[in-house]
């Protein structure tokens, strides 16, 4: 049994949890919170609930840690600090900041002996290994990445922010006229209003202007201006009716010429389509967590990511099982 | 540079001869042959033709041996004889016997401490690394192969073989409403008549019995009796006007569920649009090739396939380089 810890209980620490309960050869050990450990209530009822400040004492009961904070201010810090004394896997997906947080958290891992997986998960994560493998095949191409259709976390936040609103949802979507013109082997460039549109659902407070709330989320610099955007207004019930999951997805393809004379295209496409973001992120996480577990088993040591995996890793299937039925 | 060697030189072997020009790290030393080697000619009149008596004379010469030849009756003499001398690399696709071969290559090139690649191409290959790897997330669903729409060269053989038959080309095609029954997340069970159909452009011998050919066809055991197939016949002006592509490609998709009930789907879909099957099979070995190379640079040995290999060893850039422009 591999022991997994959870540090961080939010939609993708809950996600993580159900993932584990998935997986036969797993077991969940504690849950680690910020809050008072009595107010967070587990799927599992057996699994023991503990203050963050108790982490420590776990260090000998835990294979893997599974972080399930913010790359804003949870993981930069979270992960290096846990490193030190476990194995640990994060989904950290700012991406200009990936080359410092893995520089931070391969020092102390390495120093500790420990495997530190950063930003595993879809994008970065599947989306990433799709992008890698599919330009080293067809060398002389163009890579697009679509996303959605799906919730942005980020972008509905930015609506909350205006005055006079109460709630908000944003969905990201691809323009299926770009997405078609990629799946042709054209090699279009794309700008970014050609590539991705935009669609808000906001509550809006009682006798706000409205004409101005539309204007100030169609005007907002870098999350929508560059966009086509459109806004609807409707009632708190009815964002709760009907935009309360949390669904993505989206594309990565490459499109790419072989041949004597570049004269064949081939076109390479992975696509994702997600009920629930945080519970496939969850899902990818607790299959790399076994590769985690299995490297540390191997003498490895140091920060890693989805590039440095070799994929029967992630199965807990033997290598000769895995050829007889999967190659 | 890795110095890459070509056994046999049939279209995969031109192939690769293709994909290597397009690689900046790689080098064509040798194309060795069963025909009088002054009777094939390459695209690169630079690189030297030689019988395959004479390929040990290349031991030191050649970093990696890229196997070219058919899984029926060459590769399972030809990669344990190689592997002995050789890093090697082959395109082995007969799925039953790929426990066999690799067992058979696998004791060869673990005690010449060479490394040796079976069954690189898309499948197996890529698509086998998306079946492993999706399976490994989505732990409760369910696997979906497609093939096509893309020419089937042991089906077009088949129809070759029935008497009064000059020339023929088979078309391997998905079936789109099975495809969108999969793609819905609806799990269902097809069977070999639900999941494809083959579409034959046959040119019979004058005066043939149009008649019986196609009964001959549609009624041919393993072939095409368990799939709704169509004949047309046509020219042999049409057929080499019309159908002297190689075109193929298909779709690997996972299905599966999440959540603390279950209650959530994800779609994981990989397809490949292929102008020329042989083409992309050779860009996918030779980008494992450079894999290869690197494995036993850092002193492995042994049987390995595409589930063995860690992602960022297919590429040139460095680990730096990838994290900080695909991650």
């Amino acid at each position: 049994m591999i022991r997994i810890g959870i540090f961080g209980y939010g939609n993708l620490g809950r996600g993580v949890e159900c993932a584990i309960a998935q997986n036969k050869d797993m077991s969940l050990v504690a849950v680690f919170t910020r809050r008072d450990p009595k107010t967070v209530s587990l799927i599992n009822k057996e699994v023991g609930v503990y203050h963050v400040d108790d982490v420590l004492s776990f260090k000998d009961k835990i294979d893997v840690m599974i972080l399930c904070g913010g790359s804003a201010k949870d993981l930069p810090e979270q992960t290096p600090y846990l490193a030190e004394h476990f194995c640990v896997i994060d989904s950290f997906d700012t991406h200009a900041k990936i080359p410092e947080h893995f520089e931070n958290v391969d020092r102390v891992s390495k120093k500790a002996g420990n495997v530190a997986m950063i930003s595993v998960g879809w994008d970065p994560g599947m989306f990433s290994l799709n992008r890698l493998m599919a330009g080293c095949i067809l060398v002389d191409g163009a890579d697009y990445t679509f996303w959605g259709k799906g919730v942005s976390q980020g972008h509905s936040d930015a609506i909350r922010r205006i005055d006079g609103v109460l709630d908000a949802k944003q969905y990201t979507i691809p323009v299926d006229s770009a997405l078609e013109r990629v799946r042709n082997g054209e090699n279009p460039t794309l700008t970014t209003r050609e590539k991705h549109t935009r669609e808000c659902f906001v509550v809006a407070k009682e006798g706000a202007d409205l004409a101005r709330i539309e204007n100030e989320i169609k005007t907002m610099p870098n999350y929508f201006a560059d966009y086509d955007t459109t806004v609807h207004f409707i009632t708190k019930e009815e964002l709760d009716r009907d935009h309360s999951g949390i669904p993505h997805g989206g594309v990565v393809i490459r499109s790419g010429k072989t041949g004597k004379n570049l004269e064949n295209t081939h076109i390479i496409e992975y696509k994702l389509r997600l009920d629930s973001n945080p519970e496939f992120t969850a899902s990818v996480i607790v299959a790399y967590a076994r590769a985690t577990y299995r490297m540390k088993k191997e003498g490895m040591s140091g920060c890693k990511t989805v590039f440095d995996v070799p994929p029967a890793y992630l199965s807990p299937k033997s290598g000769d099982e895995l050829r007889g039925s999967l190659l």
